[in-house]
């Protein structure tokens, strides 16, 4: 990214867009097209969204958490009528109750779900929801912002249609750069989407990537950063960045348990670990004194989890040591706060998962 | 842009962010509300019609090129009716004919256009279309995306409601980053715009920029990048960077006019120059030899244009010298390719404009 810029309109341009855009497929994997847009995440969200449906069109939006919830503001803003499927922050959405709504309502045109809610560390079982939608009409669109690298998003086997992810996610770039796949169906369903679009219109998008261009300019600079970071996940192998990603998200895990707290997830995902905190540790002050004493950001709760939980992550291109460096600054904070636990419980637990 | 990544949730975003988006103002100059995008300058035009018109609207287009007509398929996109004021390729708008159409129609809700057009390398006069604006309640538009830091646009001296610009353009930074301001007025009817939107609501940049963050994550690099191109502009200081790129841009002309050429536009900018090419030289040919040769990239004629003119860039951190090698550039390759004119002539005048 520091080097000299790529002119997007010159000769070098397509055979990078086209590569990235190709490998950049193998991250979920899927086969369906693919695009890059100058964007956040959100931006991607609200494409999906504005491209597939129409005013009036009726979904369904399962969710259970502040990320889900802003499907339910983006489809407000296009007057697209929400059936909500909310379950508690930190609760799983059960795929049978999205298929029973569907059962009844033929009319539905889309269900719209997030595959790892970052504010509450649930990953939701996108190949269960996927199974339940399969027997109806109803395309499946999918915010894989923050889980893409982490969990596969394989579009195809699950019958996701749109999904999407951001630049500063997995694959540990700056942000500035989103990715957005569109299955067969909701290509079909492109052709005759009426919200007004133009900056996020998906077909402005498909012709000029083909010609290896973008529709307006594209940031170029994230494009090249994408390329490395493709090819740093390549080399490892996406089945090992998962695995890897698994290893780590346990390995906290387990480290949280030993000291005798409980993630906040009834089913936690492999993005972040997201920690209920005792009465007597107070989120903000431990967060603090990470960031001081040891340089550490870790998340903590949004909403009404604000000083309750603590979010940890190990997105991206994390390393065993950095695994160790946070459990060990957890441990020996969390001591000094009052918490009563066997020193060294932490650390040896997590120890147990990293060194198999 | 390649020190360690400020965390958008971090503490010390707020005062970046809030630094930025306060110096960015003396780049119009302008007093009014500023907010950064995560987009291209597509982007920033759509905020402007999306946050001020709604559907049923009626405005005028001002345009004479590809870049102002876009402000065409914007305003169709959502249902907002133009009336157009059109004038040929090179040719500036006639602030009349736009004040004109607004004494008859007082409907008009907002006048749209283009201080550079850069398919032709026209300035056109923002401070007399500001003028015959000025009697009516129509908001003044105008894209200053490739414009700003080459020419003032003096938001609130001209009347300008709505100005935007892209942070690969003046600020000579990567693309990736838009820059909208709204005057009192343009915020008044962002309240009651009925265009339906999301990731491009000002209304939510407006609450989150007050606390220092975006309403979603920001391009954070691209921002840190802003720092340090404001920080070398206002070292320069805006006036002396308006006068410099008025310098380039006549030793530019004053070169192309001294072997027998024409400016394309009646009335070029400072931002780049459009050179009309006699029938014995193709464009294609000249740009492919100019890159090989001398690595320097200009830009083609776009759409009818492709192959007739070349627009030569002086745009951002340019030096004198970069301004004496394209000349040379120039000359020795028209020259080649069997232009006749006196050897030297080109880069005489060009040295008189820079000695000066």
């Amino acid at each position: 990214m520091s080097g000299p810029l790529v002119y997007h309109r010159g000769p070098e341009f397509p055979d990078l867009l086209t590569g990235v855009v190709e490998d950049a497929k193998r991250l979920f994997p899927t086969q369906d097209e693919l695009f890059l847009l100058s964007s956040s995440g959100t931006g991607a969200m609200e494409a999906s969204v504005v491209n597939t449906l129409s005013p009036g069109d009726r979904v369904i939006v399962a969710q259970a958490g502040s990320f889900g919830a802003r499907w339910k503001d983006i489809c407000a803003a296009y007057d697209i009528d929400v059936i909500s499927v909310d379950a508690e922050w930190g609760q799983t959405i059960d795929p049978a109750r999205i298929e029973a709504i569907l059962q009844d309502d033929a009319t539905i045109s889309a269900v719209l779900t997030t595959q790892s809610e970052t504010s509450t560390g649930v990953v939701h079982d996108i190949e269960g929801i996927g199974r339940a939608v399969s027997a109806h009409k109803a395309l499946l669109i999918v915010d894989g912002v923050s889980s893409v690298c982490a969990h596969p998003l394989d579009t195809n086997a699950y019958g996701v249609d749109v999904a999407m992810t951001g630049s500063q996610k997995g694959l540990g770039l700056p942000p500035g750069l989103a990715v957005i796949t569109f299955s067969e169906n909701a290509r079909k369903a492109s052709e005759t989407a009426r919200c007004p679009k133009f900056y996020l219109d998906i077909s402005k998008y498909r012709d000029a990537f083909a010609k290896g261009r973008g529709p307006a300019t594209l940031p170029v600079t994230l494009i090249s950063g994408m390329r490395a970071a493709l090819d740093l996940v390549h080399e490892e192998g996406i089945e090992q960045v998962w695995s890897r990603h698994a290893r780590h998200a346990q390995a906290v895990r387990e480290a949280i348990w030993s000291i005798g707290l409980e993630c906040f997830a009834d089913s936690p995902g492999n993005v972040l670990t997201a920690v209920s905190l005792p009465e007597s540790i107070d989120g903000l002050e431990l967060m603090t004194k990470l960031r001081q004493s040891y340089g550490i950001v870790i998340g903590g709760g949004l909403a009404h989890l604000r000083g309750r939980i603590i979010r940890i992550s190990n997105l991206g291109f994390v390393t065993d040591d950095d695994i160790r460096f946070i459990v060990k600054a957890l441990e020996e904070t969390l001591s000094w706060m009052g918490l009563k636990f066997d020193r060294g419980s932490a650390i040896g637990s997590a120890e147990k998962v990293l060194s198999t």
